[in-house]
């Protein structure tokens, strides 16, 4: 025991020292003692080993000294620029949705619901939960957690109508988040090099992770009512894609949700040219005025890859989602996770799947889109007053987002840092576009703290869009 | 409540209906009512749902039966091969360590420690309070909890000699297990067709995610003394690689620890060559007789990118290690990183966190050395007495696995069925060479479940080389 708090000493002292002047005077013993709660003998021990180690000096009577020959070099990595290989797409560290706002900042930039929005009471008690249970100290089998398995294929299972046979819990695999299993769909399915047709806008991570792939990504354009058959077919025909990745409801950013007859004929396109539908529903457990149903529900031949997520909607760090596939298609997806992470934590699994099988879950969720609605419409109506000149370009029926087309010539980048300079963060449109923007525009979250600050928040952007 | 019920009860008979022959008879509503704990009200709407959707025929009088009509046609996925492109490298659902034995059987295939092996207590503590903390809805920063970034810089500081610079925090990234780790490092500093150095024995997930990310791996033979540094020269010379992936501290499967003299020669050799070791310190906490010193210790020039996990110490369920780079190297990982899966779940970084920050952790890896000891000499002199033929390669002084030559012409595959066959599971070697294996080889791992078994599996494995 002894001998750890001195390491623990010598070590936070060594990153004191480091950062200290040659000559600095170190704290004496006594305040030592008193910082790290240890005992005299454990502090002088640790004072040894730093003399030994030859950083520090001692001057008995007069105190402990950083040595006065220590050379401080700046560290050079140059030779790494030529170890290097270029890469071959390059991607941003991190998307702005992933920046932390400064304390009493508007957040209107997130992609994550504030915590008021989560099942925090479920959440505590399933983790509580887990940790008495075997899933603690479990190495889960690769695909998942059967019993986890088999909820996402029921929950697809009970809204596939008659005639179309059900997914099963083998067809499911569990993902330590979707982010994951985009990566690895986009590498499984479509290869590096390959088109693939993608939404845009479409979600960041998407193109993130196709970049990563190294897939070639063909834009197609989709609006408030989804993409248009006749221009997805041609797409597919011109590039010979075999895949296409959508978001048929609540589209993120734009909200919009693909109408019934959309869906079927979107459906009718990908069957046509032999090819996937990477369905992302995100936003699943978002549904605020209408109920989302998977396209998956529609098919089973195979041609729909179904990613399911419960980061979101049940804890940021209960990072679970899955995706459901069949046939060949399933076993590539399945090896690419393998190599890319083994297996996903059981004591994660099992907290998730203690949470959407509580009686609480539905209560929580019908709790969620009310409080999903009044912050939509505030964000809606605050807009609507104080910064009309954004145009809002659909009333999304689900999910997190409003999706505003700003008027021609507006310098995005200028106003977005404006309104941060005024306490309000937004994210500039462009990160959800895979090629060129289409038009200056802005995604706002209204799912972040402090939603009473929304009229204020609207204020500041049409200032800024006025000036 | 009574929808979610009724919509529960849906499911769960379509399950039942789709197993059904045509015809079957449902059970009775009063007993649905008993199973569902539900009111009769909510079964009968269920039933009348399951009726629309045309999956059942109610007779009054006589009772509910699976309607005949039902076609249960096979799915044929067989259009899926034109649409999946061709892979530029294959790899197998999963490694034969991720198997799980069946009940009873003598287990020295895997490689995970038993339960009994795991601070249990510690784990079940530490994720109970982070049950209750912060972590539990918290959104990590995409490099990790900065409080466990310290910690792992601050534990390779301590052990880095003066005159070099330790590690900071920000040269931490953690990560979700270190297989994701090593995807994006060979992804982000190798690049896909570049070539890659690896030991050959080296590790099996390496190997896969080498080929996932596309990389040449370039095999450097490697003994129970680690590499011979002019092989390793001629090789960088030869092959133009930038990049070596090595185990210096008993590597998985030989058990090899690099005396100080090979681990200072290897560095020079890097150096020389421009390039990065990749140093895989998957076995940190699993010393017998030694204690491990990383090489990255002796670098601060960003030569070495240093992994470290505490899956396998902490919890399999726990899945959380380290990279420690430095320079540009380290924000391409980073990036890397952000693409594959945004960040890592905060409630496994408190809690592994929590767990090695406990003085009962120190206890604990001083207790799992006295086992680890007693199970490896078990082990050894049980193979000694009963299957002499076995060449124990090196008494590993760290580490969980023995590595073993076998006599000349060995069938393997029929071995490791053959010793199946009689209850005692054991990997063939061939999964730990980058190319053709050097001879015939097996892993034994000793830290699996009920190693009062190590002198009967032993008998088993000396039967089969004699049969």
């Amino acid at each position: 025991m002894d001998n750890d708090s001195s390491s623990r000493i010598v070590a936070d002292l060594r990153e004191w020292i480091s950062a200290a002047p040659s000559g600095a005077k170190l704290p004496s013993t006594r305040s030592l003692v008193a910082r790290y709660e240890a005992s005299p003998v454990t502090v002088q021990k640790a004072m040894r080993a730093l003399t030994v180690q030859g950083l520090i000096d001692s001057r008995p009577g007069v105190g402990t000294f950083v040595r006065m020959t220590r050379t401080a070099r700046p560290l050079d990595y140059g030779w790494q620029t030529a170890a290097l290989r270029p890469l071959h797409t390059r991607f941003s560290t991190s998307s702005s949705t992933m920046r932390t706002g400064t304390h009493g900042a508007i957040a209107m930039h997130a992609g994550y619901p504030d915590r008021e929005l989560l099942p925090e009471r479920l959440v505590r008690a399933a983790l509580t939960r887990a940790a008495r249970g075997d899933a603690a100290l479990f190495r889960s089998p690769a695909s998942g957690l059967a019993e986890l398995q088999s909820w996402f294929a029921t929950e697809l299972a009970a809204a596939t109508p008659i005639g179309i046979t059900p997914p099963s819990p083998s067809d499911v695999i569990i993902l330590p988040g979707s982010q994951s299993g985009l990566s690895s769909i986009f590498r499984a399915l479509v290869t590096a090099g390959q088109p693939l047709l993608m939404e845009s806008p479409t979600y960041g991570g998407a193109i993130l992770a196709a970049a990563q792939a190294g897939v070639q990504v063909i834009p197609v354009p989709s609006g408030p009512n989804g993409p248009e058959p006749d221009v997805l077919a041609r797409a597919f025909e011109e590039s010979g894609a075999r895949a296409f990745y959508a978001q048929p409801n609540y589209a993120n950013p734009t909200g919009a949700q693909w109408s019934p007859d959309t869906a079927s004929q979107v459906l009718n396109v990908v069957r046509a040219a032999g090819a996937f539908l990477i369905e992302d529903d995100w936003a699943h457990d978002f549904g605020i005025t209408t109920t989302p149903t998977p396209l998956a529900t529609q098919d089973d031949a195979g041609h729909v890859v179904y990613i399911r997520s419960l980061t979101k909607s049940v804890s940021p760090s209960i990072r679970i989602a899955a995706v459901i596939a069949r046939g060949p298609a399933r076993e590539r997806i399945l090896a690419d996770r393998s190599a890319s992470s083994m297996y996903v934590s059981g004591i994660l699994q099992a907290a998730a799947l203690d949470v959407v099988t509580q009686p609480g879950w539905q209560t929580h969720l019908r709790g969620l889109r009310q409080q999903l609605r009044a912050r939509r419409d505030l964000l809606i109506d605050s807009l609507q007053e104080h910064a009309p000149r954004a145009h809002l370009t659909n009333i999304p029926a689900g999910g997190l987002n409003l999706w505003l087309r700003l008027p021609d010539g507006t310098a995005i980048d200028r106003l977005v840092r404006q309104c941060e300079d005024a306490g309000v963060f937004i994210a500039a449109g462009s990160e959800w576009f895979p090629a060129e923007p289409a038009g200056p525009f802005v995604r706002l979250n209204f799912s972040g703290a402090n939603p009473g600050a929304f009229p204020e928040g609207a204020r500041i952007l049409g200032q800024a869009l006025d000036s």
